[in-house]
């Protein structure tokens, strides 16, 4: 546990990291605080070896109740909006980013498995956040909403890109034109949940499954699964994941732990591999150029 | 109403525009007065602040049984399809434009929540006509055609770009390639409804979940909601999303609706919206560049 | 039949084309033998318009338990990555290309009906093989493994863009991250699967649905409507399909194809379709610039 973050809590164990949003007495909304803190949770998450997976749950009775409106217009942004000579705004200062948006392209670019553990309210930027994690779990308790047109705003985070994709155009329009805060048991028939779970059973239950995968999976080829899937979901053409693809295999299937994988698998035993994001990626990684916000 | 349709029925009451097809001794086939009325009702509903939903529905037995065929090859095209001096056709002609998909690109620009309201056959371009409207809910005594290979030509109206994305490829290629008109029982478990009711509960249905829209929701944050949502469904990266997003929250959070929206919400009442879609869309809207059709 | 193909068969019945992958003693795994067979019965199956749909199963107990592991590394590829003067390797070379993504290209090029009967175990390309395969059904007794990141290496055949597209993300990535081999049912559940069979009936549903698609569709209309689908899947914008089924609109609609389509349709009896993709594909096919390999 790393002791100096103000607004989560970041506890590794048994190589997995939860990271429990920590403002129960404003029901976790997120301030300035808490979206500079995901974003060092997952950049030291990267960073660390030690951690395989990791699990996103709320302190106390609601997972993420949204962005905190007590603190007024300025909680977010000190936006620099100047008009330039046409008259038009100019949005290409960096103040103008939603943190929202940074918060969810952080958790995009990440290396490891990310499972929401929804334990409560999930509403607002408390439900946005969650759709790049990788997988939603929630308890039978849980709420969403996705609220932004009741408040005269749009729904961000970058997620009419991840919302559609997710549980369809369709429902997607449904949840954000109406702002309903509806029942866990609507969001998982929705499709935005893989599961439902007794309050109790919860973080269990995302422990369990964490645990399945980093027993099972190589670290390298879970890192370069996930950047594979979520980037080729926006990909014109399939020639884009061959090209890549390609390269994968031929350099992972001459790795270290391509041979302890088919030996493990010949042997039936739990395979036991070497290899570490941190300093085992192959050379074309990253294949992509990270587009820049301006 | 608006009286001067002639193969439709343009009909607003409390802030929903009921758009009928109107030509039930044809079963409601669409022909070229009928695509035109159509474009129009859009154009006219987009341009009136008091138009906050649109219900498209059927008039007598039918939603809408395809193009018509009782007057020929000529019934929607004067194409000009000439040959270059390679020997090519040149298709670049404004003539040559499938009008199921001028229909189709028209509702997917629109700016306010589009239901359909299907009472009854939907075969041919009654069936791709619906796929760029937001939500679909039927009669559970309406059928379904993609009878296009069928009849020796091909899914047109965009709806290679739209059908596979909502009921995914398996069942879209499935239903296109087999032509069957199928009851509304199999369409809604492929995936292509929201719900079913009786054929008494069908318009009321659709007027209750506009009604909750309307009552909930800004409609600039309804229309810039739209249009993000269905536009970045082709997106390659959510970045792209999060520069038009950041935009939409830096602007929309300093507007008179989401200080109305934040005040509705703290004193726990209906939100009463001021802003219009006509005079008050912020002014990187619309950010796309329309794509043009040669 | 035809003879010359060693590790599959390539059997033709009424208009339906069986290829059976044929290595029942190594449960169908894949070697170089059997991957350029694959190639080549799909060249072959799209030049002969007596082959009107395409159904893939397996020999024995298996569909196909991967790629074949006892032959080494240099069973695919004898792949020449060299280091450029910076360091970093040169994958351009086309002995670089993954056997399964050159598979799922040519399959995805394909211009008939492609159904998968999924007899028995699927596991690593067996499974990724099945996803540019337009429908998938399977026994109850069969089984499916994305098992890559468990020996280490990462999904390929391009199962990066098509299986988040069939399943969904969530679903995607938990099956690549465990790598656990689930059954049927759990395929089913996932949406991975039209529908299961007793495995005595897998091959007559197959055939079956074949058979329905074979006696309404013109075969130029479905090889217009596979390839408009697949490829519109990955499109930017709704536009790029309304330039392209505009086009086949106006040339199919004048089409002897389509005067015997709306005859039988207004006869009330089967069609007859005479023209051919061999000979009769409109002249704008194919639309694209097949995208290179480097």
């Amino acid at each position: 546990m790393i002791a100096d973050f103000k607004n989560l809590i970041y506890a590794v164990e048994d190589e997995i990291l939860t990271i429990t949003l920590n403002r129960p007495e404003a029901l976790n909304a997120l301030n300035l605080i808490m979206a500079k803190e995901l974003v060092r949770a997952f950049d030291l998450a990267d960073a660390d070896d030690g951690v395989k997976a990791i699990i996103v749950t709320g302190s106390g009775r609601a997972f993420c109740a949204g962005a905190d409106l007590s603190v007024g217009d300025d909680s977010f942004t000190a936006a620099r909006v100047t008009k330039g000579a046409d008259g038009r705004s100019d949005y290409s200062d960096e103040s103008v980013r939603d943190w929202g948006g940074i918060i969810a392209l952080r958790i995009f670019r990440c290396l490891k498995p990310v499972i929401a553990a929804v334990n409560g309210a999930a509403v607002g930027i408390g439900a946005t956040m969650q759709l790049p994690m990788d997988i939603r779990i929630a308890s039978t308790g849980a709420r969403f909403g996705f609220v932004f047109a009741k408040l005269g705003i749009v729904p961000e985070a970058a997620s009419s890109w991840f919302l559609p994709r997710i549980v369809g155009i369709s429902t997607a329009l449904e949840w954000c034109y109406s702002g309903r805060v509806m029942p866990a048991q609507d969001a998982y028939a929705g499709g935005l949940l893989r599961s439902l779970h007794a309050p109790d059973d919860l973080i269990s239950a995302a422990r369990s499954l964490a645990r399945e995968i980093i027993d099972s999976a190589a670290p390298v080829s879970i890192a370069l699964t996930r950047q594979l899937m979520w980037r080729m979901m926006g990909a014109v053409d399939p020639m884009e994941a061959h090209r890549i693809d390609s390269r994968a295999i031929v350099t992972r299937s001459q790795s270290a732990d391509a041979r302890e994988g088919i030996a493990a698998f010949l042997e039936k035993r739990s395979p036991n591999f070497a290899e570490r994001p941190s300093c085992d990626m192959p050379d074309f990684f990253p294949w992509w150029d990270e587009h820049s916000y301006s």
